[in-house]
């Protein structure tokens, strides 16, 4: 969490973790300031200090709203920057970088680099940082970075925002499911207030409204009928009517409006009955459910929550990653993941997975069986949480029944 | 346009253009593949061929629609990479890059590292890829770059598109003036049906639901009445009841859902009647655009545009960026940049703008006026096309009156 930082920069060497800021949301620069809304600039922070916002003029009043130190690019001199270096953008950008780690006192030693961004631009930045700066150690992580550790667990404050998108994510799964429960049908097919065939393209919208009504947003959500909801990250075609009997994955990873926190969860649905196949899947992906729920736990390795999930579907006669990798059939991929500003964060719930759970997770458990030929695919999840007495609390209470009811 | 690829490839000695995709958007993913919804992977793009998409087992189905040439990891090997790297996936990442490039038939030469993405990541990535293939030169970009010159101009597959969202952007300023306008008032404050005040939060939401009605999505529209909008990127304020007389600089930039072609527009309104500093105010922008429109025409340099509009500011006593840099009042912006899967493109309009007009542009103009210690702010903003008649064509046909008449 965040009271780690400085512990994680320690453990890396940092002298200074480094920000830089886009037009792209960015978990690093949200976690850091609290979530403002530049659009380039920097975040500093150094240890034992608060971060520091470097902004350009027309962004300082909104950087303000965070409450912390802001510095503007006109007070380090951009402008004359920009006319010594010809108009240079790039280099000018090169020289206020520097003036930028002198405001935070930071004369030399190992630059963390972070954010989100153009991966052109930074290559180049660094190429040109290291030849002007050599005095500094300019770096960047991958694996279990910095704020991949810090985001594992979550403050109060941050499970205070992930409840409320929980709830709010929860009311939209019972619109739905009340929209779609009333729709009328003619032969197989689902109608719209027109009488022509409902939609999955409907469906979406009206989910990514009900979303809104609540200030979430829709991150790209799959809604995947029959055969495309056989492949886990087919997001289905928005062309397509909704029909009796069909499975759909309906995964839902909303976000608070404008970035922040997520949350993840998956039901699987068959209007107004189940073929037995799907079913049978559905009942089975619900037992591994349950194994996993049993099996998390403050102090588990996260591989043998998935292994102990494999175990069982490999015993029903399932292709498992861990039987077949790469298999495209059967229980395909791993077992759930890290939830926060990022929709997949560490741990990993996977078989191959280094990590151990621990107290203040939110992970996801999404168990899921797969069988595109035979055109359907079944997925169950939940985000859970890890709470203060190790007791593993779901943020997903919405029904997982399997048959939605038509009225 | 995406016609230029291969000279604008051979005019920076690449081999490949090496796309790398996370879970962000990405105009330069979207732009080589028409739009696919992957969240890893790689796309390669090498002379004369159409790109390539690597894609994990998890999403060749998407990546498959884009009816590109799929090669998934575990066709590379990957599970065999990751035993034999210890688990290590940056390992196994290095080593698939390897085999990625060999399935273009790229030996050797020059890459071009672009895409959206963590910037940790590729910085470390790059080292480790500079240390694995030392036959290739990593290269990244800044400044004008492939895709920024790509980006400049527009063909016709993504003209319609930009016209679709353009027309979908008008209906939505449409329908939110006539949403203000046939509000309840009580004193100075607009009413909501319930009785309460009318907050800028409850209109955002407003606006961002008649957005998805057409399938476009808000990515961070200012709404900044009063002070808040006398800065330029000032959001405004959730909580604030609007008001009659009050400026509000309402600068709608939505896009496709998902991800895609933007539109920019920005109006200035009041909401009963006009105060006389901001009605001079909106005249003098007013004035300005017209002269900006002028002076748009292919073959124009960039900077003149600005310059004219500038001198005109000035002419009427108010501060620009040319007499007073790092001004917070008067014209403290420049006054207009390219548009498309990007917000903001090239060409940069502005006084220091080092590019030329021509046909296939789409850009914004907007000039602006602001006075935040009087408490306003003006700003008038259509974005254009400059046709292959030379003609400068508006896509923003929605009126810019400044007052909106309450009934």
């Amino acid at each position: 969490m965040k009271a780690d930082l400085d512990r994680l920069m320690s453990a890396r060497g940092l002298d200074v973790i480094f920000v830089a800021c886009d037009h792209y949301f960015s978990a690093p620069r949200d976690y850091l300031t609290g979530g403002v809304a530049i659009t380039s600039g920097f975040v500093l922070k150094t240890p034992g200090e608060a971060p520091v916002i470097f902004a350009n003029d027309m962004e300082i009043e909104e950087a303000a709203k965070t409450g912390l130190r802001v510095v503007s690019f006109s007070e380090l001199g951009w402008w004359q920057l920009l006319k010594d270096t010809g108009g240079d953008r790039t280099k000018a950008q090169v020289a206020v970088t520097g003036k930028c780690l002198e405001a935070v006192g930071v004369a030399s030693g190992r630059v963390g680099i972070y954010g989100v961004g153009d991966l052109n631009w930074i290559v180049h930045m660094v190429e040109l940082l290291r030849a002007a700066y050599p005095q500094f150690e300019w770096t960047g992580e991958t694996g279990m970075t910095l704020f991949d550790e810090a985001f594992v667990t979550k403050d109060a404050d941050e499970m205070a925002r992930m409840r409320q998108v929980a709830r709010a994510t929860n009311e939209v799964l019972e619109e739905t499911w009340r929209y779609l429960q009333t729709r009328r049908v003619e032969g197989e097919t689902l109608l719209k207030e027109d009488g022509s065939p409902l939609t999955i393209g409907d469906v979406r919208r009206f989910v990514r409204k009900a979303l809104l009504d609540r200030d979430l947003e829709d991150t790209g959500m799959i809604f995947a009928q029959g055969r495309d909801g056989g492949f886990p990250h087919s997001r289905g075609e928005d062309g397509m009517a909704l029909r009796l009997g069909q499975s759909i994955v309906f995964d839902l990873f909303p976000r608070e409006v404008g970035g922040g926190y997520h949350h993840d969860v998956t039901r699987t649905w068959c209007l107004g009955y189940a073929p037995d196949e799907v079913h049978q899947a559905y009942e089975e992906v619900m037992e591994a459910f349950d194994i996993a729920i049993e099996m998390t736990r403050p102090g588990a390795p996260a591989c043998q929550v998935d292994e102990a999930v494999s175990d069982y579907f490999e015993s029903k006669g399932h292709p498992t990653l861990r039987t077949a990798p790469g298999a495209q059939k059967g229980y395909v991929h791993s077992l759930g993941h890290g939830v926060g500003l990022n929709i997949h964060e560490r741990p990993s719930i996977s078989v191959r997975s280094v990590d151990t759970l621990q107290v203040g997770n939110v992970i996801t458990i999404e168990p899921g069986l797969y069988y595109p030929e035979r055109g359907f695919g079944v997925r169950i999840e939940d985000t859970v949480y890890i709470d203060g007495e190790g007791n593993v609390v779901s943020l997903t209470p919405f029904r997982k029944d399997l048959v939605i009811p038509l009225m």
